[in-house]
């Protein structure tokens, strides 16, 4: 690559007038300005190039920002995993290292910190929550010029670079399905509504429930927190209502797990004596007994695209505002097939 | 916390001067050397203080090594999970954050530049194997001082800091248990021997073995790579020795899971035709089908010491080498179980 060095020697100026003159700084001759263009032009020295070498001092780092929980296995989660590991992938391929911070959620969202200790070229933001804090700590970014990138979140109203997958057809289609096997009482465990993926859910339910002539009926929405421990609490408040219950459509595989277990315990099998469909698509879901129906998620393509996107930015080449969005994909496993083990037994 | 700066006022002498007498640094007049020792102990400066404001400029990371393979999820192995899981926790309560740098077996094995561009203090270096590339560039890192820590790794003859499970006493419980069990012609499935821990486990079956007053039969030693398409490849030569093989032990459970899927499309069930063990108790053994026997192996709580032994050097506490190795615990399940299945039936 050809460097300032020899533009400045080739225009008999020093370094520090080339840098100058790509940056547009400060007062400067005409003709000054005009030798270094030529000389920059004669040498083939490129602007995108230029964009790099001029820019502040590089980390070298791809700056990715998690959820703290105290005690919970943060990378044992497969979303997170298969994010990471797609994030990975992509930086391994740039020559980046990736620089974890993890924050709790009453942390002081400083991601500027990042920026300014020189630790990340840039960041991605995963697990974000539509909070006040969250949006005025990502205008700010957004204000100041720092590339970041969200992942599975949107916030209304706001515009940011965003990887995210299409959450409403996927929740519709997975509806959909369970209608398909003739069940009419469909619950609804739904996550936090802070995250947009969790409304987006929540349209696809309603619009799937809507289009097949049935009421919105509230008492069959629950709301966990993405835990197994909170579907399997929800286990019990359904089971109290399990009069209204035909089948379940959990937000996510973990929550589904845990219903699985919890309706288990009370005698009720998923696939004879209810349905039930997650979301995630996760090891366990192929594993867990029976198998679970969910809705794929590429979340190891949204880290990729997310990683790539964001480090476009950095060199200059990409858009600072793009919303990116990965389809999803329902898989029918047994835990949602109508009469499946009836028939057999 | 005194600072030097009121050290230098009480003593009467430069800030440098403080600095250097604690630092060792330099010649020194005796009498100044004690004036600055006396105004350190009146007004309570304390050495490790000194350690950490006098060390060279920090980055506040914690480097964490791990190996890459293209297309390989690597955050999604349990294993690697876990022990990014407990140093996350560690750092987190340390105010550090985690620089994960990717490198690929053919790699340059330049750890010190992790040091050299400042990008952390130290580092956790996982998915170590025992090479001559590795040995030297450990040795390197030994020799210029640089903290790091080895996790689930030993290398013969060399002492570093390391965090290790106890593989050995594992693994001997582990094929006890098939003994005990009624099981005579037991199959060790291993990864490469490039591990220490493969090593160990490798004791650990011969010695349970040979304890039992059985031969050690090479012809019952496979060899996988600790994936579960290596696991389900060694169900065919397992299969080819059928009559000689009563029961498996498998390194890890993805090989188990896929000798159980490999085994189980030739007609044998575990737990029925066969028994099986694996290692990790990973989530994946308790949702199997049938559920995975499998030895506990604490890796959040390996990933969690390896951090935390390995900042104290940076602050001057810790110890540079030493060696921890954690207890591990077998998980009985149906899969190693005999005629359990045949009893119901």
């Amino acid at each position: 690559m050809v460097t300032r060095k020899e533009v400045a020697e080739l225009a008999k100026v020093s370094e520090a007038t080339v840098s100058r003159v790509f940056n547009g700084l400060g007062p400067m001759k005409p003709a000054t300005k005009e030798r270094v263009l030529e000389a920059a032009k004669v040498l083939g020295y490129h602007p995108n190039a230029i964009a790099q070498s001029f820019a502040r001092r590089r980390s070298g780092n791809l700056g990715v920002v998690l959820p703290y929980m105290p005690k919970v296995h943060l990378f044992s989660a497969y979303y997170f995993a298969e994010i990471l590991s797609g994030i990975g992938e992509q930086v391994r391929e740039q020559g980046y290292d990736m620089l974890l911070s993890l924050l709790a959620p009453d942390d002081d969202l400083d991601y500027g910190r990042l920026y300014r200790s020189q630790k990340v070229d840039a960041c991605v933001i995963l697990g974000a929550r539509d909070t006040e804090a969250q949006r005025s700590s990502l205008l700010q970014l957004q204000e100041q010029g720092l590339p970041f990138c969200l992942v599975n979140q949107r916030f209304e109203g706001l515009s940011f670079l965003e990887v995210d997958a299409d959450h409403v057809e996927g929740s519709y289609q997975a509806v959909r399905h369970l209608l398909d096997e003739g069940y009419r009482k469909i619950a609804f465990l739904n996550g936090s509504p802070q995250y947009s993926n969790s409304m987006d859910r929540l349209h696809g339910y309603q619009k799937a429930t809507l289009e097949a002539g049935l009421p919105i009926d509230l008492s069959l929405q629950f709301e966990g927190n993405y835990s197994r421990t909170s579907g399997y609490e929800a286990a019990a408040q359904i089971w109290e209502n399990r009069d209204q219950v035909e089948a379940i459509f959990a937000a996510n595989d973990r929550m589904a797990i845990g219903l699985l277990q919890g309706l288990r315990e009370r005698g009720w099998i998923a696939g004879r004596d209810f349905a039930v469909i997650g979301c995630d698509d996760s090891d366990a879901a192929k594993l867990s007994d029976p198998p679970l129906s969910s809705i794929k998620v590429p979340f190891f393509e949204m880290g990729k695209q997310a990683a790539r996107a964001v480090l476009a930015t950095v060199g200059g080449a990409g858009e600072a505002q793009l919303q990116v969005k990965l389809p999803t994909e329902v898989k029918i496993r047994q835990s949602s097939k109508s009469g499946v083990w009836r028939v057999g037994s």
